[in-house]
């Protein structure tokens, strides 16, 4: 059995030993292919590490990814001195008990949500949360959009009845909304991701875990699978979204192989991640937890390049290699029959190229702001689809995210020519501190909203929504001009 | 003889007794056709509701919509003891005394009234006065659109005598603007509308209540005919508004005849309020009520919905299957030789569809931004029409309202081709405190800056304002483009 | 002798007796013919108003304005207890002692000098010299039309020596810059417009002060010569600006009369002042003084118009007949050969009209957004000339005002067509507190950052200034677009 | 030798002496040569200067630039009371201590190296880095300038390595960045210059010190070869930045030639300097100086000009006279094989001009906002180019500089055409209180800034980023419209 003292005594890169749920794991030579990085180990080097390790991993990630022999068995503290314990460390991050949550029925709309949550989230948390790429302009950029186009509605129509139906790759779903892959719901609720399957499945409309779902994928289906036996018929269902991992055709078909096997029934592949973007307050605050504990700086790039050689990849956890024809074996793996869809694509030129590569959709999205900065909004590219190659709606569906919080948004989206809408963050924000019942109340105030507003439109069925609803004049004037020729020549 | 016990004994949905003006009532079975929502009932089940019926009820209503047998007589306070007396609910909403209102003399714009009046209304008052649907983008858009357009003078032109008259819906009015639909006068001033039909008639303009006015349709044309008699000739009169109730045809034959009986001169029938508009500081404090009163939250749609079934209506209150055919009967039951007008147009389509169907003239207007979000304001409808159907200004008469409170703003839409002009809260603003005085004193400073500013632009008489007087540059950006041959073509 | 116990007992509009400079005036019949409205009069009936009244009159304003038998003769307060004394009013507008004003040699611009005037001066005058109608929209967007014009640079030229003389109304200037009508200076400072008739004269710029000047015409006439005597050159001009008063022509004939007599060179006839505009600030000031003065408010507009009758005048002051054809007897009576010029055009079709009537100038202002709120910059119509009608400015040479701070701001002008450009209130800041000494200071600025700016986009003389070196396109976005062919076709 | 007293009495604009580290020189004659104006000494005659001396000046300037027999030898102190001793003038300017600076690791954007300097540095200093033209419109534009161009990033590409080379006035870079002139950066850090001729060879980018360098240009061509020796391989390069001094080809010839001498690789000869830009804030600060110091204000431009004579060159320290025509000799002067580049040029105009005079490249700068006010950005100019001659980016190499903070502003002006970018004021920041290492965290991150955001546009090589990679749809709103024809046709 290891001591207590032990464990202190490998607190360094060199040799690092970590303490979670009472057993001592040696991850010295995982360090360096943590996808969170090394250094969230190191703070935690020769310590207890379950409270901070906890909430973000699904079970049996250590049995995944760690060798057995790394596992070096439970830590014994009976020869420990009371006053030597290797103690937890300290919550860095405890959220100062502030004003409560509002109940339910006062929360109004999706912005409500994020109020509430930024009130009970731990700041590390929120600031995972919310972040987004360099000078937020992307992410500000998604929300304005909405703001540039403006509604047509009809009068004296009988709307009594409506329908939101809508197939989402594949899933005849109540609303033309589903829940976008965003990971690490558990830090919003001890439930985590279980509470986004539920709520969707009580709506039937799909949900889309991230790869970094902190619930396993299995658990997802496990829970999927209890609510549709608990109504007795077959509603909501599940997708599985793929990060190409670092051993990028190994990694990504032993994904393929767990979503056929757990039912999973679309796989969305992400494409905007070669690295991952700088987000800023992110890295500010680790960079600061990591000058806190004396964890020494090292620079992204090389203090000293050789100016004759090429840049390797820093910002690495995914493939920085996956590429078009990359596409012929995933299609292979998952099988002819169930949707492929692209997502993480913001121009036309490479939604005609998917559309030759012949997937079943793409689906527009800059990821929520977190990527690449000053890119277009979702809006934006389904606008420019339209004004160069309107056929492409034709070739395949067009899925859309980024800044969606009313059911405006979604009507617009619609308009132009999405098929449905995937929203990400507004779905944590709601889980979170209120569990499923929040994410309910999110999904009724979406609906309603979607309703309340084709009612008024004069529209009866989402089907029926088109460019006439909308205008989009002041979209219009961002339009790429000098290329338009360029651009309806050449594609 | 009921005991307040009794009454109190009466709290629930299931049986719901309340005390109005010393007499019991039982409103179980009326609770679900309550325009207003059962909640508002029920936060006072078991208590007296006097202080919040009052001034949102005409005389008469309980009369008229209550069956006799749920007239349970007077409340027989005599067994009570002091400390259970039913007191009435204790006013959660009385404004606690801020800083007094101006004298109107020092009141220079229908903006100051709008900052006297916040001084004293009630919190829930205010609210129902100024919220708006949504993000407030109608809304906002309405004041912003004006900013859009520029004045464009000429000089050296004799204005010693100017002309304003304008005849609105086959009325010859003094200026051209008329009092536009509000609902719940009393709100503001214990006269309510009647401080409005006093004020429009001085000034010889037309004045159109809402359905849900706090006074009366009859007690309106009573204080006309008075106002009339007073000064010896036929100064003002007055519109019917018109919302097609939940039992439609049935619903509005008794409204139109009820319109005819009492002289009004002209039917607005509202064509943009199938359901209502989610106004969201309205919905919020009455969530914030209802949840300090124990009221049980219902989601506006159904927590368990059917995918296989379309939604019916919440949010209703109206018709929300009126359609164009229905202006058949309407246009029968009221008349051929009276004017009609559609109120709540915002798109050339719907203007053209309306000259087919022979109205006298439609009311551009997007219900101040109440209904739905990000609509057009009516001077962007204005410009739709002139770019792409000119001919319909020939082919029936045009009103507007949405965000007027300037002279200027008044002569820009005369100038884009509006008849008149409608303004509704400022006119509520404008009584708020100050009764039928604040009223006219609204009107004199809207005439001021109109002839003001006509005299500076070099123009006698609103007849001759048109486009050459106005710069519309900045809102032709604006305008629908893409869809130009399309709507030019096909309409 | 009267005492002034007789004073006191004449203080209504029935009959309202003044003191001013120890001397009764009886001004019960002029109320109603002060250009300054009765009100501002009645807030001193009965009392001393020496100190209101003194510097906004010229000397001599008594004997011409008033019939010598309401010269009631000198005060006599012997019979007086001290305690009753008629004191004068209390100055209810004493400005606070409150910071002081910065050195001269601090200032940097033009809008330093606006910042330290509101330092020192009372409430009044500072809304007096600031306010502007309505919204304040006409006289924001003056000095925002410069940010949509920006500049084009050219490099590697001789700029050691520069010219930036240009001819204004006949005056070879040495700067392309003339000191605006604006009334009212001893309001900033005792010598009240002497400060700028000798700053002009010493910088030999044109000076045209207001028909309300607060010294009289004549001795500005005195001081020009006297300073042009000084240094022994004819340095310096003064312009007559003409309001044509209420009774027109014979009241415009005597001004031009004096205008002659005292060797004013040039005739600016204002040509926007049919009514006077709103400016709020400035009423609101007023309607509270009357307020607490226990002056009976009288609407501007009758309380019961009669729906059959024409409105009359209200705001008055000056004529409003003014018209095209009165330029005839005008022109006669001034004489041919020394130039005319219509101050406050706005629009190209009036420039059209103005050619057309041989005038040797227009002078395009808008009153510095004082008197129509929403119309175009002097940017804004410079352009639509060049647009519509470049020709016109070989026909007549063109004047502007309106916002100008900044040399770049009056080279903006010239690259755009501008013959000179006119500074009014920063020239009345630059004398507030300061005198002569200040103006000198501004105009000396204004004439570094010409020189300074001309140099760098490498031009030698103020004529070269031409569209090439301007950037217009964000002002061409505003142009009226919908009318061009219009306007090209017919003017 | 000479006492302390006689220093103290020669304190006058007539004979002024003051002490530099303990010697005394008599600079009477030298006070109107000062590129920095007399006032700047004359603030310390009589005086120790030594503190404010030493930071802005370059070892050897008093024997380069003051006559021998004005050197007056070491100061004696000894005959002094100690009460009267000529104590270093008080500093007026030294930063209160306020919050400490940031570790370098915490750092994340160029933009929070500006906060850390604010931090550190005299009000002086941190105005003199900061400081720019007029209203500011130049300096704001530049940064506001990449808000309206957006990226178009393409999707599955293989990233993994990637190469950021240029070859930058002939040197192969390892990034399209250099560091751009930028004066005094001894205010920053004891160290100056050096710190920025360190982190550039560090990094194998180019330093292109001012002409103003704190450090002579010697000491940083010794410095450049000393890290060259240490690496063992030749990395970095300087480059000569030229300002034409007032004596034009005698001083020119001198700086070239010492250029020459000390192998700076490349002239770069700044053409937007004829005089130097109003800077408010550095003249304020100043003129409150002065006004303290008792020292009399002299207006920039005189107080009598004779209106017949053109106006000489105030704001001088540059000659203005020079010419396109002096590049001949320059040219000469420098040799045919090195490259000489033009800084400065902000319309297209300009660059065909300068490609007619065969110089291998312009630099489009506005001079960081600091010359003339209301001037393009380089982005703006770079798309002018592109519009009007886009065949100037074949013959001659286009550099630019102007607010550029991020990786993603240096894509978007290599997409529109630009070879490489210069940050000048950035470098500045970087250095304050942080000396070298502070350079190269600048330098590592905004290489790792341009690494991610081209992996994330599907990019692997500078060399293909072009217009298809941006969306300048809002930029080109601002592209002169009337004009397009001319500049089309006559350049």
């Amino acid at each position: 059995m290891v001591t207590s003292a032990d464990v202190r005594s490998h607190a360094s890169r060199d040799s690092c030993w970590v303490i979670i749920d009472g057993n001592v794991y040696d991850v010295t030579d995982f360090l360096d292919h943590h996808p969170g990085g090394a250094n969230t180990i190191l703070r935690h080097a020769g310590k207890d590490a379950t409270a901070e390790y906890e909430p973000v991993h699904p079970e049996g990630t250590l049995d995944a990814h760690l060798p057995k022999d790394k596992h070096l068995g439970p830590v014994d503290f009976t020869q420990e001195r009371e006053s030597e314990k290797a103690a937890p460390t300290p919550s860095i991050d405890k959220k100062p008990s502030g004003p409560k949550q509002n109940p339910l029925s006062v929360l109004q709309n999706l912005d409500d949500f994020e109020i509430e949550a930024q009130k009970v989230l731990p700041e590390k948390s929120w600031i995972y949360y919310s972040s987004a790429t360099d000078t937020l302009s992307s992410h500000t950029n998604n929300r304005v959009a909405f703001s540039k186009v403006s509604l047509r509605p009809r009068v004296l129509r009988n709307v009594a009845r409506i329908s939101l139906q809508k197939t989402i790759m594949g899933f005849r779903s109540s609303l033309p909304v589903f829940i976008a892959p965003a990971a690490l719901a558990k830090l919003g609720h001890p439930d985590g991701e279980l509470c986004l399957t539920r709520g969707a499945a009580r709506y039937n409309i799909p949900h889309c875990p991230s790869t970094y779902s902190s619930i396993s994928h299995a658990e997802l289906a496990k829970c999927l699978q209890s609510e549709q036996e608990a109504v007795g018929n077959k509603r909501g269902t599940l997708f599985f979204q793929l990060y190409a991992p670092i051993n990028k055709r190994e990694g990504a078909l032993k994904h393929i192989a767990d979503a056929k096997r757990l039912n999973f029934t679309a796989l969305v592949v992400t494409v905007d991640s070669a690295v991952i973007g700088k987000r800023e307050e992110d890295e500010r605050y680790k960079a600061r937890l990591d000058h806190d504990s004396g964890i020494v700086f090292q620079a992204n790039s090389s203090p000293d390049p050789d100016p004759n050689l090429d840049r390797p990849v820093p910002r690495g956890a995914h493939s920085s290699t996956l590429e078009w024809d990359d596409l012929i074996w995933i299609r292979e793996a998952w099988g002819k029959d169930r949707p492929v869809v692209l997502k993480g694509i913001a121009t036309v030129e490479d939604v005609v190229e998917a559309a030759k590569r012949r997937v079943d959709g793409v689906y527009l999205s800059n990821h929520g702001g977190r990527q690449l900065d000053y890119v277009p909004s979702s809006l934006h590219t389904l606008l420019e689809i339209r004004l160069f190659h309107p056929e492409l709606f034709d070739k395949l569906d067009i899925y859309v995210d980024g800044g969606f919080r009313r059911g405006t948004d979604v009507i617009k989206a619609l308009c132009l020519g999405a098929k449905a809408v995937g929203l990400g963050r507004p779905f944590m924000y709601s889980l979170t501190g209120y569990g499923t019942g929040g994410v309910c109340r999110a999904i009724e105030i979406l609906s309603d909203e979607i309703q309340t507003s084709m009612r008024l439109m004069g529209v009866t069925n989402v089907d029926q929504l088109d460019m006439s609803y909308v205008n989009t004049a002041l979209l219009e004037l961002e339009m790429p001009r000098l290329h338009n020729l360029r651009l309806q020549g050449k594609l």
